[in-house]
């Protein structure tokens, strides 16, 4: 586990030995960072993870950062000490280079863009989490938006008769998707028991969600529903907690 | 050059015979199908070219593509008839499945990660330039942010020091740009000629424009830029003109 204080104005750039290990910025609760530290543990590709805050950033953030923004994944290694940022950029990244482990994608080209349209269209759950987790009023919103996002996956898992959209071991679209169905474990602590997933509707991302949960890449960076749900009261208050852990 | 007439709402799908050819849906104006026809037409890969009034879109539209957007890619000799959506994916994909031919991205997968995030990052140009382009009283606007999206690009060309960004042959980041750069010499037309780019500050750029301008495939699908802001004119006013070719 590594230290998750998160760095902030004022705070020295972290020094490291000259290890040639890969630096992630990340923030702890951030679910597109998430997606980055899912797929290198996935791997098994050693890497330093500095936390960054993200209200207040350290000043020499925006010189690792092109967008100062994270995940940026530092590649000591290469020359000019080369900075990916996007999480889907840098989890394509690593796929390609480092294919021996847990390979993510299906080799074949057409399959490999069906699951990355599948990932895209993700943003339409995502967009619907974030109008409610950050709305005034939830209960106001009610869950429709929220739930159509899922029904996609819950009829692409059920036709595909795989334990994982990966096949028998967690893919890229399982990784990309992951920390929002994380997260949404944290509704039923914020807005109460009506935000849980229906077993009729819902049953196979159910039985999904218990195998990820033994995934040991799942495991490294698991957080659970309760606190996730305090993190989000944070940043609902304007307050964000990042140091909460 | 394909029939331009755009099919709508009451326009039976056009039957093609059983020739194995991929279907482009397509809108003559739209920049994000531009991309994909630039990707075909380098590939030298034949394919018909289906166009959609995206106002009034035929009934079987959104049984073709699963957003009802352009562009979608039509695989009629995968099984199950596979359409591919999403510009960006849909020109990875053909990159993936026609690598002898016009390959556009670096082998390298570091140097690849770094054309997609200017790929991107692009997305700052065209946000100002649709903010521009729809805006009621564009000339109060300015054209600050316009120009601050395209120094990223005069930078990183210069310091390449070759013609394209893909070398001596557009690659894949020359091709997703263009179909915003070719746009641009519309803006003068419709807002005067102080939309246009200084030489000093976009020497490099404005080569690389001359250079793009001679390419095959943008040459296949290319439209002057009083055609384009013609077009621009009619979409602004509400009745976007998709026939007037």
């Amino acid at each position: 586990m590594s230290d998750t204080e998160h760095l902030t104005t004022g705070s020295p750039k972290p020094v490291f030995p000259d290890d040639g290990i890969l630096k992630l910025y990340s923030m702890r609760f951030c679910p597109y960072a998430h997606r980055v530290h899912l797929v290198l543990d996935a791997k098994k590709i050693p890497y330093h993870s500095i936390y960054i805050n993200l209200r207040e950033k350290p000043e020499w953030f925006p010189q690792v950062s092109s967008s100062s923004k994270v995940p940026a994944l530092e590649l000591v290694a290469e020359p000019k000490n080369s900075v990916l940022i996007e999480s889907l950029i840098i989890c394509d990244y690593l796929d390609e280079k480092y294919p021996e482990v847990a390979p993510l994608y299906p080799k074949d080209p057409l399959k490999k863009a069906q699951e990355k349209i599948l990932v895209v269209r993700f943003d339409q759950f995502i967009n619907a989490f974030y109008k409610l987790v950050l709305h005034d009023n939830p209960a106001s919103l009610g869950d429709t938006d929220l739930y159509a996002g899922l029904e996609t996956y819950e009829e692409e898992l059920k036709q595909r008769g795989t334990e994982f959209f990966g096949g028998t071991a967690p893919g890229m679209l399982d990784y990309m998707i992951w920390p929002w169905c994380e997260r949404f474990s944290a509704l039923k602590f914020s807005f109460g028991d009506h935000f849980d997933l229906s077993p009729e509707r819902f049953g196979t991302l159910l039985k999904w969600r218990d195998l990820m949960l033994k995934d040991r890449a799942v495991k490294c960076f698991y957080l659970d529903g309760k606190i996730h749900a305090k993190y989000m009261a944070s940043r609902r208050a304007g307050t964000a907690d990042y140091n909460m852990l």
